[in-house]
């Protein structure tokens, strides 16, 4: 299908037609009868019916571990030493089919619950990559720098990421390519200095995990002079618009000056965050006003448990106005360009808004049910009450993904899924 | 339909056939292709396949406000004083039919989200009782003594309590009546007092708001010689295994002492109680070692924005988890006790569980989806990755009010929801 024309859906409360064409928003028009004779004549144009739903740029992730999907609920209810003794005990046997079939599972949960594209941190990218192209969203995925302060273990790593890259560059398709360095805890300097140097000179993004817990805090602070993982990040000339830091949690007023004046993308990861006990004051106010990216994730299902971005914006924004004490914090709009607009920025699309030139990545609303009946703004219904099972078609990049709920190959996803799952169950 | 066969339905992981007879969970046996002879030979039986489907208990939703169901999301991000005055400007021109469909509404709501029982308070209950009645749930309605401190209102409302109870008692239905006093802070003690005493002579559970904020708590003890409301409510004999006291959220060591050797049911909030920032650190563990009931609510969807408990458990339990600093609060199987079994002592219902002689109130859950693709325990995907569309069939009471997602007069009722809408619309 070369193009795809919806008719009559609602746009910021108007009826308009909406015609994507080569993965954009090629023109939006007030919905007219005729205008359809415009894409009837060519017919390898789509033509979606939309009256009586509404239109909603497609969520960002912008922090998650998409392989991670088939590993949920492992580990329940345990303390985080313990929780991760197990989760690497399992990583350990994952092998690159899994990942494939892993990531074929999160995107199509993704896309039931209206995600267009994410950032993704696991092994095997290039697995994740190939599962993620195949279904049509849109992922930014890295290789891992973690060598656990081993020099052996730096080298042999510098050698794949940089082989990685090589093999993968030319050969994107709808993806793109990222370096990961994964903590201030589990990286040496030497690795992180490399790979700062090798993002910066292919004009890759880097994604780490910054001040998630006190604990990495504290640590950090001791084994680096007193400096906290921003500061210390910062002095190896780490920080800059290029990075997305997943969590940025547990920060002080000099690293939210830091971060905001080096414009880093800062990913909260509320539901993580609040199950495995590491926090919850994420500073998003205080970042923004600094110059920060503020963006929202779900991190890995293994400790968020799901993908759903809907459900992570309510989460975020009640929370965030219990711990301020302030009923007023994180309103509406800011909430909804954290997941989108923003999103898009911190992973380099131009993504979030549903203009003409922009990505076409488009959720389909369906507002015929009790959670819509009120004479609240259609973005109070949507984000507080209803759940992504509203969102009935997505458009991701130009493509239908999810037509009326249904995912092509659905079936078959998890079915691949269930035989993967097999190597967790003989690890438990 | 006199009885309900679910075949080969899946019960703490085994096969089971379970038959609904009168209301109740008549006989659960062992799977067997030969059984639903027992059923067959009874043209009155219905007898749902359920082959790969889950069966749960449905829930109870210990503290809400059903009408409120059309509010939603009025007054988003506002401070609560101003919210309270919005509202309570758009109460005041609230009837009879609005209250019907709008709890219609609600109802349809708690059905698709697996609510098969709850605790209500509003105004014009009757017509909430009736629209209960008539869509298949059970609920505990009351009339509300809120008199403002105002003696004539005092007299008035004694009339109006007493000669409801006596239009409504031969006249339940499936339906409970009780007597709401709705706090502290809104209700004289010549009320208090006269309402205690009339709810006990007639046998009836008496439903309060209490100590939600710390102004209430502060205000309370400024206003009664520093006594907290649960020691002034105390003090006038209020407090007893027939109280269901919604929020209890900011209570004292002694407070925590008195509520647990009175055997009160304490409702947790938590959706709205976080949006207002009411506040977030519910004393769950300790208000139970006491030896008080902990149940969970929604409350009314003008503050939470929905009536879905699945959503309102996970909150509970990771909100927990982040506030107490331990990843092992609240765990699975105490969480859906509070749903369940606590919520049916509160409401004096013998609901909760899944066994022969328990009332019938079934969800009939779908687990064909990556949400429940994991090897972790069923209630872990359930409740910290699934959504309430999950449930797919539901069976209150021994009705089947929900098959496949679709409730019997669905469009109409949010139809007339949408006309109920106009009085809110024109208010404005």
């Amino acid at each position: 299908m070369d193009s795809i024309f919806l008719k009559n859906i609602t746009l910021d409360g108007k009826q308009v037609d909406i015609l994507v064409k080569e993965g954009k928003i090629a023109e939006i028009s007030f919905a007219d009868a005729q205008d359809d004779k415009r894409c009837a004549q060519d017919d390898k144009c789509f033509v979606l019916d939309c009256t009586g739903k509404t239109a909603m740029p497609g969520f960002v992730n912008a922090h998650t571990h998409a392989a991670m999907s088939l590993m949920r609920g492992i580990g329940e209810d345990m303390v985080l030493h313990d929780w991760l003794d197990h989760i690497w005990g399992i990583e350990s046997h994952l092998d690159r089919p899994f990942v494939y079939s892993a990531t074929k599972v999160a995107n199509l949960e993704m896309i039931k619950t209206g995600t267009t594209s994410f950032n993704d941190m696991y092994w095997h990218s290039r697995m994740a990559m190939k599962a993620t192209e195949e279904i049509g969203l849109r992922g930014l995925f890295s290789y891992t720098c973690l060598d656990n302060f081993d020099p052996e273990v730096t080298a042999r790593q510098k050698d794949e990421c940089a082989a990685m890259y090589e093999m993968v560059k030319d050969n994107l398709g709808r993806q793109r390519f990222a370096v990961s360095i994964h903590a201030v805890y589990t990286v040496s300097e030497p690795m992180i200095l490399w790979a700062t140097d090798f993002a910066r000179k292919c004009g890759l993004r880097i994604h780490i995990h910054l001040s998630e817990t006190r604990k990495e805090v504290e640590d950090c602070k001791a084994a680096h002079g007193g400096l906290s993982p921003v500061e210390y990040f910062d002095s190896l000339g780490l920080l800059g618009q290029d990075v997305i830091a997943a969590h940025s949690l547990w920060l002080s007023e000099k690293d939210v000056e830091i971060l905001g004046r080096r414009g880093v993308s800062c990913v909260h990861n509320i539901n993580s965050n609040l199950k495995l006990a590491s926090g919850y004051k994420f500073l998003c106010e205080e970042l923004k006003d600094a110059g920060a990216n503020v963006c929202l994730g779900t991190d890995g299902c293994a400790s968020s448990n799901n993908l759903d971005m809907l459900e992570a914006m309510k989460t975020t924004a009640i929370v965030e106005k219990a711990w301020r004490d302030d009923p007023t914090a994180l309103p509406l709009g800011d909430l909804l360009d954290m997941v989108t607009v923003n999103g898009g920025k911190a992973l380099g699309l131009k993504t979030g808004k549903i203009e003409e030139g922009w990505d076409a990545d488009i959720q389909i609303i369906d507002t015929d049910s009790s959670f819509f009946l009120s004479p609240a703004p259609f973005l109070a219904n949507y984000i507080y009450s209803a759940h992504s099972d509203c969102i009935t078609s997505l458009i991701a990049g130009g493509r239908l993904v999810m037509l009326d709920r249904e995912v092509m190959g659905e079936k078959e996803i998890l079915e691949e899924g269930r035989k993967a799952l097999e190597i967790i169950v003989n690890q438990q």
